[in-house]
């Protein structure tokens, strides 16, 4: 896998430019968890556009904590009256409450989240006549660690061609304050969820598995890496295949 | 145009079957609003699936009438404890409420109706392990008639390679009731609402066109159809213009 750089900043940035200027769009919407990726995202959008045509999102679910989010909005002066924030907790327990969906079954409920995100996301950007900025990368990509419809719903990838790996590589050349560098991903789906205690594995060990099963097309069963047992690798390649059937539908004739 | 008949339907309940075997799922969830797309689509399920693995879900916004759905699962003799009724208002109206969405901004609140309506669709596949039936045809599609992550959002879509013109015919040789048949097509979005009214063309009229733009690939300013005036050429060909990019999204390095 290959070190992420200025050069790599300088070519997102490009990129995001020239869509927004080929598609005649000058706003663009985030949801901003506060998360690297969309601290990254929101980065290399403040590098491509003016800032006030930048509308970060902020989507807490209850008492979230949002001050990360709110940290990389002031870091990369997003100007404040440009900031959205909605709380989705009435929304996500009136459907879980029609739906009858207990509180343990946290799948159910975390794709519900996920998606009451992307309404709100989709109607500000109907409203700004926006394009909405995902920040998918390409191991969440390739796990499937991602809600169909919900964080996956974008008009925008820039980071959808790099590793979780990658992409801190990325802030760490951004600058990106310390915090947000250093904390635990998660999907903010409950409390104290961390994706790698979700996943089983960590994400320096997927992305040298991924590399190997995607970029180089081996089979799990011929991969061998230093530090990673076997049965890591089975478990990603378990993965990657169990989910794949979220990059190929919807199946037409 | 070709016209479509009895071999069609072979053909595109084979593509269910398989479909289904091969992602080895049993169950399917299907949106029913009593419309000509969601019955010919439930039709064809009931034609390749056992009925007590389909899952009709009726999603009324209020006081929606949903006679049509109800015939329709019944005709197909879907069993009645597979139907599910979900009214979307008190969500929608709150959604609506809470970005402080006007009544007469009738796009947006559409699109809110049809993504509830897509959350309440994927959390009950998600509960049944099933794969969810979509119900776009290719004039649709084209046309851009649709909402993005709602009506579009599906895991498997048999009528996507017909036109409108064309599922009314499928429909026809079905034997699908009567009342289906003549009725106005809408999206249900508002009251009164008809596609048609909407579009500014009938259907009729849009896939003479969109035969022409799309499967010979003609420029709109080459095309003359006996019946049909160029104002109206150029309107369905401005619709496809302007709707490219629901097709083309997201955008990627």
């Amino acid at each position: 896998m290959y070190n992420v750089g200025m050069k790599d900043i300088d070519r997102l940035v490009s990129f995001i430019k020239m869509t927004f200027e080929q598609q005649g769009v000058v706003n663009a919407v985030i949801a901003v968890s506060g998360g690297i990726d969309s601290a990254v995202s929101l980065s290399l959008l403040a590098h491509a556009l003016p800032k006030q045509n930048i509308f970060p999102v902020l989507l807490p679910y209850g008492r979230q904590n949002m001050d990360d989010a709110k940290t990389i909005c002031v870091w990369n002066s997003i100007p404040q009256e440009n900031w959205i924030e909605i709380n989705i907790k009435k929304i996500v327990d009136a459907v879980c409450s029609q739906n009858k969906i207990p509180s343990y079954d946290r799948v159910r409920r975390g794709n519900i989240m996920a998606r009451v995100r992307m309404i709100f996301v989709y109607d500000l950007a109907k409203a700004k006549n926006a394009l909405v900025c995902g920040t998918e990368n390409k191991s969440e990509k390739y796990l499937g660690y991602f809600t169909r419809f919900g964080d996956a719903a974008s008009d925008i990838e820039p980071l959808s061609t790099l590793y979780k790996t990658q992409v801190r590589e990325l802030a760490q050349e951004l600058g990106i304050p310390q915090q947000i560098l250093t904390k635990h991903p998660s999907a903010g789906l409950w409390n104290e969820q961390t994706d790698e205690d979700e996943l089983g594995f960590t994400y320096e060990q997927a992305d040298k598995v991924l590399e190997q099963l995607i970029d180089k097309k081996k089979k799990a069963d011929s991969i061998v890496i230093e530090g990673i047992s076997p049965e890591t690798i089975q478990r990603v390649s378990a993965r990657v295949q169990s989910n794949r059937f979220k990059r190929e539908v919807p199946y037409t004739i």
